[in-house]
C-alpha cells in the first residue's frame, strides 16, 4: 500500500488541520518558525545556508525529530542554490553539497529522521549530470519528504485515535506536535485527531526539563487550536495517575530500534515505569522515518548530552551556585517491554515488536 | 531509651558537621537564612512577631518539615514576646499567644512537624501561672523542640549511613538538609554520616521542579560542606539508574502515616517507583515528629496545592503562554509497599511497618 493509498482511505476520518507551521522553504531560503523564542514571542527566521541551518538544529531553533529530518533537507537545497552558477565542475558541485549535507548530518546525533532525510538527499544527488536538474531534484525530494511527513502525521493521528478512550486525560512528555513535524505533529497527531472526534478528551503536558518543551511549545501550541491542556512538572505524573485522571500516555520518539525499545527527551523512560506502574497505557507515536532498523536494540542508540547552561539556569535565572556538577542526557531509553503500541502511519505495531515492526515496513 | 541515651551511644560515631545553619532565636528576634534567596545570595532575615513567622513559613523563607517546626515553636516565642507586660490578663495574654499559634498552625497544611511542635507549645502554655514564667517555658520548650531536633538527625545520620554502599551514588530529591531541619538534615544527615566515613561517596540531586530545591538548596548545602554533588533534572533518574549509577535513594518527609506511607515533595513518589523498577534501594530519612499515628494511612494526608506561578515561571522567566491551565500539588504520597526502609533516630523500621513504627514509639 502506497502513502497516497493510505491517505485516501483515511480521509473519511475526522482531522483537526493545525493553525501551527514550522518551517517552510521559499524563494528566499528556508523560513524556521523559532522555537527558541516561542511562547513569548512567535517570530520567524530565513535560513539562506546550509551550515546555518546546521546552527539552527543544533541551538534547536527547529526541533523535534520528523522536523529536523526535513529542515535538514531544506539545508541540502539551500547548499546546492549557494553552489550553482559557481563555475563549480559537475563533481566538485556535487562533492561540495556532499560536504555540507554531511556536517547537517552530524548537527544532531540522536534523532535519526535527521540521517534518514540527509542519506535520501545525497543518494539523489548521485544521478544527475546538470546542476539545475540536481537542484530541482533535491528542491523536489525535500519538499516530498516534507509533505509525506504531514501525510504521515495525518494517518498516524487517524490510527491513534482509535486508542484513545472516550473522555480521556492523555498525558504527553516534550512537544512531538505540530512544532516537531512538519506540521499536525505524531503524539499531538494522536490528540488532534482524537479531539476531531471527541472534544470531552484533554491533555496533560509535562514542562519537560530542562528545555521546557512540554511548557513552552505544547502548551502554546495546543492553545492555538483549542485543544484544553493543563500544565505540570514532569514529577507528578505518578501523583495524577494515582487519582486516575490519566487514561493513557502518547509520546513522540527519536530513534526506534528493530526490537521496539524508543529513545525519545530525557524523562520519558521514567514516565513510561510510572505509567506501567498504574497500568496506563503508553504509547509511542512516530513516523517509520523514526526506526533505525539496523539498531538491533535501544542500548546501541547514541545519546546526545547537551551543555551545563541547561541544568544551571533558566532563561536569564541562575538556578544552583556555579560550578555545580552537572549531568544533562538529552535523550532516554524506553525498553519495549513497557510501551503499550507503537503508532505509526502504517498501523501500530504491537508486541512481540521484532515481528510487528518489520511487517509494517514489509507493507510499505 | 531517652533521646540522651541514645546520643551517647551514637557519640563515637563519624558525623560531619555541617556549616549551614538555617534558623537561630535571638533576643531581637527568629533569625532566619532566606532560602528563596540561595544560592544566589546568603542573607538572613529577622522575624520579630508570630504573623511574620506564619508569612516566613507560607511563603518558604524557612522550609523542611522538621525546620518549620522550629520556626512554628519560635513564632510562639515571639508572640508571647510581644503581648507580654501588655497589661492583660493572664488569660487574655494566653488567648492571644494561643490564636497567635493557631495562625502559625495553619501556614502550611501538609508537614505535620509545624502542627505537632506548636501542640506542644500550646500544651506548655495551659499550666503557666505567669506571664514571666509562661515566657521563659515557652522559650526553654522552642529551644529543646530546636536541639532535640539536630540531636535526632545526627542519630537519624548515624542510622542511615549503615545502609550506604561503600562508593555508592546517592540519589536525593528536594532538600531534606542541614536547610530543612534545625541543622545536619535527615536525608542529608545520612549522606554526612556516610561521608564522614567513606568520603569516596557521591551524591545525585533532583533538581525539584517547580520551587527547585534540589538545585537551590540540596547542591548550595553540600558543597558548603565539601560532598560531592551532581545535579539533573527530574526526569533523569531512571536513565541514571539503568545505568547503575544510583546504590540508594533517601529522601525527607513531611508527613508519614501510621502504616509507613509518606507524603513527601511532589516527584517523590515517581522516583520511588522508578526506584523500584531498578532494585535500587528507596528510604525515607525522618524523625519521629514526622509521623502521624492518627492517620491509618497515606490517602488521609492532606495534600497543599500551591500557585500557578510556581508552574508559569522560574524567577522572572515566563515558561508557558499566559492563563495556561496548571495543576500544582506540593507534595505526593509514597505508598509504604514501595520504601525499603524508614531511617529514624531511634532506629530504621522495616516492613511490615504498621508494626515496626509502632515499636520504634514504643521505645521513646
Amino acid at each position: 500500500m502506497t502513502i497516497s493509498e493510505q491517505t485516501t482511505v483515511n480521509k473519511s476520518k475526522n482531522r483537526l488541520s493545525s493553525r501551527v507551521n514550522p518551517l517552510e522553504l521559499s524563494s528566499h531560503g528556508a523560513v524556521l518558525l523559532d522555537q527558541t523564542k516561542l511562547p513569548n514571542e512567535v517570530t520567524y527566521v530565513t535560513i539562506t545556508d546550509a551550515r546555518e541551518m546546521a546552527e539552527a538544529i543544533t541551538t534547536m531553533i527547529v526541533r523535534g525529530a520528523p522536523a529536523i529530518g526535513v529542515a535538514g533537507a531544506f539545508g541540502v537545497v539551500l547548499s546546492a542554490r549557494h553552489f550553482i552558477n559557481q563555475g563549480l565542475s559537475l563533481d566538485a558541485f556535487k562533492e561540495s553539497i556532499k560536504n555540507d549535507a554531511l556536517i547537517l548530518r552530524e548537527s544532531r546525533p540522536t534523532a535519526v529522521n535527521l540521517m534518514w532525510a540527509i542519506d535520501q538527499m545525497i543518494e539523489s544527488l548521485k544521478n544527475g549530470d546538470e546542476q539545475k536538474n540536481i537542484l530541482d531534484t533535491l528542491t523536489q525530494l525535500a519538499l516530498k519528504i516534507q509533505a509525506d511527513d504531514i501525510e504521515s502525521c495525518k494517518s498516524i493521528g487517524d490510527h491513534g485515535a482509535a486508542i484513545v478512550p472516550e473522555g480521556a486525560g492523555i498525558l504527553t512528555h516534550c512537544n512531538a506536535g505540530a512544532l516537531a513535524t512538519a506540521g499536525y505533529g505524531t503524539a499531538l497527531g494522536v490528540v488532534r485527531s482524537a479531539f476531531a472526534n471527541d472534544p470531552t478528551i484533554s491533555v496533560y503536558a509535562d514542562e519537560t526539563r530542562p528545555r521546557l518543551q512540554g511548557a513552552k511549545l505544547t502548551t502554546w501550541e495546543l492553545k492555538e487550536d483549542g485543544i484544553p491542556v493543563t500544565l505540570i512538572t514532569d514529577g507528578m505524573s505518578g501523583h495524577l495517575m494515582k487519582q486516575g485522571k490519566v487514561h493513557v500516555v502518547v509520546t513522540g520518539a527519536d530513534r526506534i530500534a528493530a526490537n521496539g525499545d524508543s529513545a525519545n527527551k530525557i524523562g520519558t523512560y521514567n514516565l513510561a515505569l510510572v505509567a506501567k506502574a498504574h497500568n496506563v497505557p503508553f504509547y509511542i507515536a512516530a513516523p517509520l522515518s523514526t526506526f533505525d532498523m539496523s539498531l538491533e536494540h535501544g542500548d546501541l542508540i547514541p545519546i546526545e548530552e547537551r551543555d551545563a547552561e541547561e541544568i544551571h539556569t533558566v532563561g536569564n535565572e541562575q538556578l544552583c551556585a556555579e560550578g555545580i556538577n552537572f549531568y544533562n542526557p538529552g535523550f532516554d531509553v524506553t525498553p519495549a517491554e513497557i510501551i503499550t503500541g507503537i503508532i505509526t502511519e502504517k498501523g501500530i505495531a504491537k508486541p512481540p515488536y521484532k515481528e510487528s515492526i518489520q511487517q509494517l515496513f514489509n507493507h510499505t
